[in-house]
């Protein structure tokens, strides 16, 4: 972490915030309440922690309002402690601190000569570009990244080291890369003819919109015919599979390990638990919320909170519940026919 | 996409079909029915997309014939227009299109004096070849990517960008393998000995047969002892972990994320969905069908269709069924005792 | 596989075992019971494989002393046939056989010159290293690796080709890193703002301790504040996520595909089966195992076996299953219905 010092006043504007205590404070990072020294400022979002915070070491807090009268140290009072502390995160990120003066182009990158490289970029050893790739303004290509050809990459946008790019994709603005992912791979498209597979190629591409994130090994293939897509704003965590053809909508969050098969469209605003599975040629509308490795085998026509699966039991307990799931057939057969029995019985 | 023009009647003649209409119509590319231009052919393969043929506005359509009547345009008539598809989809696919000019190596690949490079391969930059490795004609191997001592990489065979092959790794003709591929790493293979792991070292290797597809960021691991098989023909998906001896059969086809675990062997002519798993030690037949998602820990003797989970359904309701599910031994119980009970009361 | 040779004896005093039959017997390899030739080495460890011990052509086996007359061949007698086997892998492993004349620092490798490289590394073609990184000695750095500022690469740790290390990344003495890995990715941090997410800053590092071999294409993300640690001794498989703020235990194995969301702590000795998910902000005490594809959603304060999910059936089965499941509320209405109506009908 770098330890740039700025005053808490400076901050408190920055977020839009109000100081109470000493505007003059200076504070070189950002810690936990449990965690922060007196030159740090903590925050507290989550109630489940407001334990810790009178006993804090921290030089300074956000807070909410509400919250003032409980802090023993210099506070930064703010709506959304959460938000700010978010803003302000990014005064101390290395990654953000590029300047003008980082950016070049690395003597032993590869770049070909039919590529357009605008100015002030960032293009690290071992990078390969291919002909016809355009790269804007701002945009930094971590080292060892292969950007196959006719690729562009928006400005200020920031690929990692060894992210791969095939021909053809499109990157939007502020977007950001994480190392291992794979853009534009071939999607899964095989015609199967007397028992073997004849390879259908991808003629498709893939557009990633302004301002997505891509977590580390995420893997986005091309599309068959038309494009795959991810529309602006979405948040991809790690290792997550995006198949051909599939456009996921604004704003929606994936977390780690989730696969969509190919052709699904997911709506704006939905919020998917990881390890999920969303099987191929569905929609889900906006505003749905899976919850983590869910099963979906099926659109999902209303907003709404969906679940699958069975949470952890100890073995024992398990393996009961499992072997009874398989006579659940026989038991629902044996109830009917008990109502039935019960029934012939009655007087009425 | 490239967009060379091809006669109606060359396409025709070249996948066996039957031109109903205007043989010289230039056709530029391919596309789904409803997005098709008129320079476009496009395709019904699927029944339900039946209802786009009327209105389609593509220069041609492939269809079978018993459907010839209801096309408004030229058409392509052929027995199987799926495969017909597949095959027309290659004439317009820029990654075939490596021209015998393009075949070179290049300067910044670092190349092994003791590898042997035949004629006629594309060696793109940054590629790392170690000694022993020998590189058959007409393949490609792309950016970045790093074959290890002693592999062999089969006549046209092309690995994309960022490819790791470890020492050892054997591949066949004609093979696709995508980018952060990673083949021959170390299986999972430790001895536990005083509540430590102690490692074993995997001294098998990885044979990969010809014609299979490998897709992004999949992974498979070197044999302990003996070597992990991918047999000809095979397809694998993105993200799937093949471990240590694991034998996949010919023509298999496994979609993505799905992982299989050590020593597992698995027949020919297998489809297995989506994120499912297979445990170690297992048998699974020829012409297994596993859907997506399927927890498979136990051999499967016979061909058919096999699943697992519990599909989704709204949070509310999934948490009452497993709330019940966990009841279910308690159930059965008392279902027990009012047939019992039952049984007492009645007079015979 | 080398073929250097070494006495029966020779390999008995390296696990501390005894010979009984030729100790002078010439050993090139190690092999199953059922592939071993005449110069090879095999092992009995699991007792299901004990039938192929009479049969074997190996030139001798390491065995358990109460197996020492079932044996046809030499024998090598040990405690603990698989240890002894786990040790003596070590002596044919191409990966293990790096000399002090292979240590070197390729002229292709791009390394910074404020870079600290100790003496008797081996850094291979492609490499990148950032300012302030510190290679300890006895460190492998594979291929067209990438290592990010301030990393620290301990003592005799190994990094396969195409493994990325984002800055600030300590990595103990003795690890074995695989290819497609990275460590010190941006956690999936986002504070939600009218609909959109504005990302937090991830400001914490990666602490991987002395031992820990990491599987390829597992991902380590870098804390949002404080670190993520992995301690002591852990082996994590392939494709593995590990989200920001975790702590995994010493000694702990995780299987392949398994997933920990952020801050969730997993103490020692734990064993965690394949394409498990294991939710954030949980606890996990030492010596717990899980078995492969487990759901866990809520703290597991016991050692134990634990479980989830429902095994594999055909298709027909599981539909049954599946759809009464979802009866099962009703059922349990019923059920509560006729144990009442048996009551009235009762005379007590």
């Amino acid at each position: 972490m770098s330890h740039q010092a700025y005053s808490l006043k400076h901050l408190a504007e920055a977020v839009g915030g109000e100081v109470h205590g000493d505007p003059d404070i200076q504070i070189t990072g950002i810690s936990t309440l449990q965690s922060a020294r007196a030159d740090q400022l903590s925050f507290l979002a989550n109630p489940a922690y407001e334990k810790y915070l009178e006993n804090t070491l921290a030089g300074a807090v956000i807070v909410h309002p509400k919250l003032l009268d409980k802090c023993v140290t210099h506070v930064l009072v703010h709506e959304n402690p959460y938000l700010a502390y978010a803003q302000l995160s990014h005064f101390w990120d290395r990654s953000s601190l590029i300047q003008k003066s980082d950016y070049s182009v690395h003597p032993k990158a590869v770049i070909h000569e039919n590529a357009t490289i605008e100015n002030d970029v960032l293009i690290e050893a071992g990078v390969v570009i291919g002909a016809g790739v355009i790269v804007k303004s701002g945009a930094i290509i971590g080292a060892n990244s292969v950007v196959g050809e006719d690729c562009i990459i928006g400005a200020e946008t920031r690929l990692s080291s060894n992210v791969t790019l095939y021909y053809g994709v499109s990157v939007g603005e502020k977007c950001v890369i994480h190392s291992g992912v794979v853009i534009g791979s071939d999607g899964f498209g095989f015609a199967p003819v007397n028992g073997e597979w004849f390879k259908i190629a991808q003629l498709g591409g893939v557009v990633i919109e302004d301002g997505v994130e891509i977590g580390a090994n995420t893997t986005i293939d091309r599309g068959a015919l038309d494009n795959t897509v991810i529309e602006k704003g979405v948040i991809l965590d790690n290792q997550i599979q995006v198949a051909h053809n599939v456009r996921i909508g604004q704003n929606t969050a994936i977390a780690a390990c989730s696969a969509i098969a190919g052709s699904t469209v997911i709506g704006k605003n939905c919020i998917i638990g990881g390890a999920s599975g969303i099987a191929g040629h569905l929609t889900i509308v906006d505003g749905v919320h899976i919850t983590a490795m869910t099963m979906v085998i099926k659109s999902l026509t209303e907003p709404g909170v969906y679940s699958s699966g069975t949470g952890v039991q100890t073995n024992a307990k398990w393996r009961k519940s499992i072997a009874r799931l398989r006579q659940l057939d026989k038991m629902a057969g044996r109830l009917k026919r008990l109502e039935q029995a019960l029934k012939d019985k009655s007087p009425d």
